[in-house]
């Protein structure tokens, strides 16, 4: 997706660690138009499968979940970082570790709301080792829930989670592939790179 | 706006408390097209004034936030509740205290995002004792910024939060008003209660 590189390379910034920061539009200020172009690519990548639920995580998840969702006219569904207070027999919940933040997080959903009729597609904003992406996928199989496929913005193509996620034969779709952080650039996957 | 109210009607929860849980539609499960409803609500009560960002925090203000920011074609910006590894002078921060979690969180922005310049629509999804607005009001301060107003989805009108922003002269709109909870049910302002 052309303009979503585009936005990484001009706003986009490079930090120690592999890390991508792009609080400018996506993970703190949050462009909507972008969003929902974004949601408008998640649609036709997968709209033409059944879908009836968005499932993301909080909190970044959300924007370009949700524009999917009103594309799709189905409600959009996010995990949470924190128990709530509602009794654990009626969550499904898995354990998630931020490699960025060095941070073991419980992420939960309430089982009413991811019936196993259902049909999931997942949306994320990034997936790097697929800690959050691999979650999502285990409370969708606790409810026995089918999973369409995954959509993710900016895919970080040198670490583990695309393989990880493949492997389980799900269907996955990044919308913007990054290859190297080499020389503090970002490199997307494909484009010429002799640095 | 009477499709809210009979969104809270039909699939609120009120629980002890005087909590209202509205995870069916706003706070865990997201309708997105009830959401752009929201958004257009906001738009007709604020639209014709200058509005150059729309401020909210995460995670449930989001939606409603983003739905304005679409409309308006303005950025999005979300106050963290956790410290993010940014420098504490880059940051413009409040204190927030949450009657339901009993927990003090401290809301953060970076300052590049909220210029003096800009002006500011600050939308939540819930008003009650107005810990939240009243933090994203301070922030703006700090950064010398305009607020235009402040849009609320559910305003629990029996408690102190719209006094409270009303009483410092902001414009202040909520598109739900809850007058109670009396035997365990929703009762709007201005419908009569015989009960």
């Amino acid at each position: 997706m052309k303009i979503l590189e585009e936005r990484i390379r001009q706003e986009g910034l490079v930090l120690p660690g592999n890390v991508l920061k792009v609080n400018q539009f996506l993970n703190h200020q949050i462009d909507p138009d972008l969003m929902l172009d974004i949601g408008k690519e998640f649609v036709k990548l997968f709209g033409e499968q059944k879908i009836t639920k968005i499932l993301t995580v909080e909190s970044s998840g959300i924007a370009p979940a949700i524009m999917t969702g009103l594309l799709l006219h189905v409600p959009v569904l996010f995990a949470r970082k924190q128990k709530s207070s509602t009794m654990p027999n009626e969550l499904y919940s898995a354990k998630v570790y931020s490699y960025t933040k060095k941070i073991e997080n419980t992420i939960t959903v309430e089982s009413k709301f991811l019936p196993a009729s259902d049909h999931v597609l997942i949306i994320d904003d990034f997936l790097a080792n697929g800690e959050a992406v691999n979650g999502l996928l285990k409370i969708c199989q606790q409810a026995n829930a089918q999973v369409v496929g995954v959509g993710i913005a900016i895919e970080k193509s040198f670490q583990a989670g695309a393989k990880r996620i493949t492997d389980q034969g799900i269907h996955l779709e990044s919308l913007a592939k990054i290859a190297s952080f080499a020389d503090n650039q970002v490199h997307f996957v494909g484009e010429n790179y002799n640095g």
